[in-house]
């Protein structure tokens, strides 16, 4: 049992930097652990042991101090190409050796990962239980008696055992997510198009992703951060910006279902913890907004009644026609189904999605997120494999709906029951917003202090968000009534800016206390060395936000460049010297705040 | 035959704002027209004249002097509910009574527009040649042997001949583009959810949008800001800035097909007056790039042989079962196919239309627009007739692709060939680029100087682009080297800018040359009235590309509020006063260009 600050992929990272422990140890360790654990469902190939950490000491040998997973150990869902390795998709009549990793393993490595394995899965991704496969059912590591959950059952089993800090997973109808609550760890879904779907068998080509398991939001993050962007292999692949981890904002509109609309199918445990969720999320400073959760559930109808499991056909075509007994019966049942839809059919379905989409982007536009439960239940291996259909569908309660209506989603955990099942919820926001999410979930599960995974593992102290800029962001210096606390603070939060740091410009300047409503001080810049050390905050804006912040200043104030104490030039404020002609020279007190607190106290 | 200046939309609004003319006058001509013209094929059905000239007259009365259609007549393709008229689709089995207006139309109407009838249109708008009607045959005004072209045909014809300045039409594979040639006036193709088609029978309902024809590119886009906009009850609409009309850019990179991609089908006038269209294009000032025509027929050819189809026999279905003898037996034949194809069809097709549009992305990196020819030849009638299907596709030959790859298109008259068969050539840029394409394809129009329609209007002069702000622009008043052919000019032409106009500050301020490199002025403001009027040029930037511009202003300059001479207030260059300290003052030659130019004359 590893020490909690070498297991997150964080500490990992950091360990390796500091040198205190090198790649090779750690992947090595994985491959120790591997052997301890072993439940031979948990991977259904190991990559060779020597080559992975020959590839680690390379590492090391690269000086490869800046790579973001500098020697992190990563498993890897059996749905996704590795190079050397088979992917089987957990049906060995379909196996084929990759020619190449697929772009999110590429992606991975070339950020210092070292691949060990490919997870056990729903065969082709189908199922939420993971009991649909010929390799196994991998044993729950929380409660033996539970399903793993599915369709990524290894890889999230393998997290939360700690055989590897981070693993791949997919999801098309809530195969990220559902594994995530069952095992007690983070499930981030990212935006469709996000991660390359290059090297990876699909399910529903239009509605795949590439999803991440991990023990921690940040973690989730990093790994994502390494693998999302623009892709010519993939041409479902979109270039949107990731955005950054920020502070937990002050004010959160959080949506949650209407009275009676929500599904437990009588796990009151489920109800209870769901309750106790919502409560914390209120004491952390969310106002609860309720919303009407049916559209969502008749896009869940539309998946599994409408034209989508045609995508699931196509893949599986050849094989139903030559050899049909290879698949798995409930994924061949499931499947073949698809066979029978016209395209008259889908064409109507998506007519509804759009109407769907449509309600749904209504619902969110005055909401930051929305919060459900991941899973309405559990369900142990004996139950589900008497009622297998009905029993996985259940499951999907809350995550079929996702990404039909092109959502970001992140599962966290929140609960461990009294019966000792873990219980989780899932933030829910419109592609686009992954970092926003990761910011909200990642204060919300730092606050319930749970151990993380099955190994009781002691959550890491949350670290500061990043104070560098992301995107087209550009970072502006203020030093009066917008600084955080003061008049004017609300115009840099409409337009959704995040403070990056308090700060000190070069004794370059003079501070002058304007006759202006509200009060505001005018800096302006005298000869260098001549003047005073003014404390300001930068915060930053995206490119459009500054713009529409810049236009609706009011003279005399401008915007010019300061230079900072460290250096740095940075955008910010300064006055016409006109309006300062005969205002009072407030230098000596070094920022704004200090002259208004000596105001207040006067 | 009327004075041209009283035909055009902008023409008819101007003379009954100047009380030149009434609406009810106006719209009684039209009628009349209709009647001389004495084409029964144009219109399904009329409107009761005195109805019509009674709303024209409450216009008048209401004092509808700001509405941007004042009065305007207005045909509409009879796919299209306008209530009070039946919607037939052009085949009477189908026709209903729309229990309200389409959301174009009712929008059309709250702009000052009279609906004056429907338009005949090749039935179901499945066709681009305008003879699959029970309801006749409109001649062509052009050449009465040639096909008026479809779908849209009564509605091309109306315009062309004078009867209405404005219809509308629709198009899903070229039936707003290809009647706009064969009629010589204007065809525009909006992007894909730009107008509402709440009220539009479909065709293909995720590739369908709402046409306009007219005599000028100016009369089209005044057509459509009246048009676009988000609409609940068509949740394929889409809210995206339209845009406005701006000056013809001094630089443009335009698309050409490579060598040997063209089709003509041996039509050498055709062939000629597009390679005459294209040194046109050179002799603007436009560079022509050569791109790969290849993926743009892969797609065309995925419309026709994939699942689309599938859409317009929903749209029939029923009737198709009930009365398949009331429906035009090319049109049968075509639409019954859509109901063989299957889901997996389906997104089989949808999967190689995803790779074709980011193939057609990259085209667009780099080209403002690519120009086609609208299509590569013309057809009689009885040739039609003889050869109802292939004649029928070869004419979609270069308009097919455009609505499945979400591109804008704007058809314009090109050429009256030498036999008087009119050849129109076709732009095309990726959704929401309508504006951009308007602003270079009226400079085009207006350089061919053609006669307008059938009737040989002389085009009336282009009007100034308009210098008003859309969407989230900013103004920034320059007033140094970013100033038209200074050094730094290029600076806002790479962010897209556009020069709104020519201005000068209140004398507020004073102008310094700095030593900078390249050389600036800075400028301060001093008391109200005590300096002097400094010229300046505003331009207007996106909010994002301001952040940028403003982001990238090196000190000493810094961006602030300027007074201008009319009093308004807009963001400005000023400049540190330490800066300006021992600078020269040369406030006396009242800009930086007189400066600029007396040195160099020194």
């Amino acid at each position: 049992m590893g020490h909690p600050l070498t297991e997150t992929v964080a500490a990992i990272v950091a360990a390796h930097r500091a040198g205190t422990m090198t790649p090779a140890q750690t992947v090595a360790r994985s491959y120790q652990r591997i052997r301890d654990y072993n439940d031979p469902a948990v991977f259904i190939s190991l990559r060779d042991e020597k080559a992975a950490i020959a590839e680690a000491e390379a590492l090391s040998a690269k000086d490869g101090g800046a790579l973001p997973l500098l020697g992190v150990p990563v498993a890897v869902k059996d749905n996704i190409d590795a190079l050397g390795l088979a992917t089987t998709a957990a049906c060995p009549a379909f196996s084929y050796s990759p020619a190449q990793d697929s772009t999110a393993v590429a992606r991975l490595r070339a950020a210092g990962a070292i691949i060990i394995g490919k997870t056990n899965l729903d065969q082709f991704a189908t199922g939420l239980v993971g009991v649909r496969s010929p390799y196994g059912i991998p044993v729950n590591p929380i409660r033996a008696d539970l399903v793993p959950g599915g369709s990524s059952s290894g890889s999230g089993v393998a997290v939360s055992a700690g055989l590897v800090p981070l693993a791949l997973g997919t999801d098309t109808a809530g195969s990220g997510r559902v594994p995530a609550m069952l095992n007690n760890i983070v499930g981030l879904k990212p935006s469709l198009g996000l991660i390359s779907t290059a090297g990876l068998v699909p399910a529903c080509r239009t509605l795949d992703c590439i999803s991440i398991f991990s023990l921690t939001v940040d973690d989730a993050m990093t790994a994502l951060a390494a693998m999302a962007g623009p892709d010519g292999a993939d041409p479902f692949s979109r270039s949107r910006p990731l955005g950054e981890i920020s502070a937990f904002p002050g004010q959160l509109r959080l949506g949650v279902p209407r009275k009676g609309q929500l599904i437990f199918f009588g796990d009151t445990a489920s109800e209870k913890a769901y309750g106790e969720a919502l409560e914390r999320w209120t004491s952390l400073g969310a106002t609860l907004v309720e919303f009407d959760l049916e559209p969502f559930y008749e896009t869940a109808r539309l998946l599994y009644e409408g034209p989508w499991v045609a995508e699931r056909y196509l893949v599986i075509r050849n094989l139903l026609a030559s050899s049909p007994d290879s698949i798995h019966p409930v994924t061949r049942e499931i499947t073949a189904a698809g066979a029978r839809l016209t395209a008259a059919d889908t064409f109507s379905s998506l007519y509804r999605l759009q109407g769907l989409r449509r309600i749904a982007e209504r619902t969110f536009a005055n909401l930051d997120a929305i919060v459900l439960p991941t899973a309405p239940t559990a369900y142990s291996t004996a139950q589900v494999l008497a009622n297998p259909i009905e029993l996985n569908s259940r499951l999907g309660t809350y995550t079929n709906f996702v990404n039909l209506l092109d959502l970001c989603g992140l599962a966290l955990p929140a609960a461990m029951r009294p019966d000792g099942i873990p219980f989780g919820i899932t933030l829910l926001a419109p592609a686009g917003h992954d970092a926003q999410l990761a910011s909200i979930g990642r204060a919300f599960h730092a606050d319930t202090k749970l151990k993380m995974g099955a190994k009781g593992l002691t959550q890491p102290p949350l670290a500061a968000p990043s104070t560098s800029l992301v995107g087209d962001e550009i970072a502006i210096a203020v030093v009066g009534a917008h600084l955080s606390g003061m008049a004017l603070n609300g115009e840099l939060q409409a337009l959704n800016g995040r403070l990056l740091e308090a700060a000190t410009t070069a004794p370059d300047y003079k501070l002058y206390a304007l006759d202006t409503t509200p009060p505001k001080p005018g800096m302006l810049r005298v000869n260098a060395g001549t003047g005073t050390a003014i404390k300001l905050e930068l915060w930053a804006l995206s490119a459009a936000a500054f713009g529409k912040f810049v236009a609706a200043i009011p003279p005399p104030m401008s915007i010019g460049t300061l230079r900072l104490a460290d250096g740095r030039d940075v955008k910010g404020f300064m006055v016409e010297p006109i309006a300062a002609e005969g205002a009072r020279d407030i230098s000596t007190f070094g920022g704004w705040r200090a002259f208004v607190a000596e105001k207040a106290a006067v």
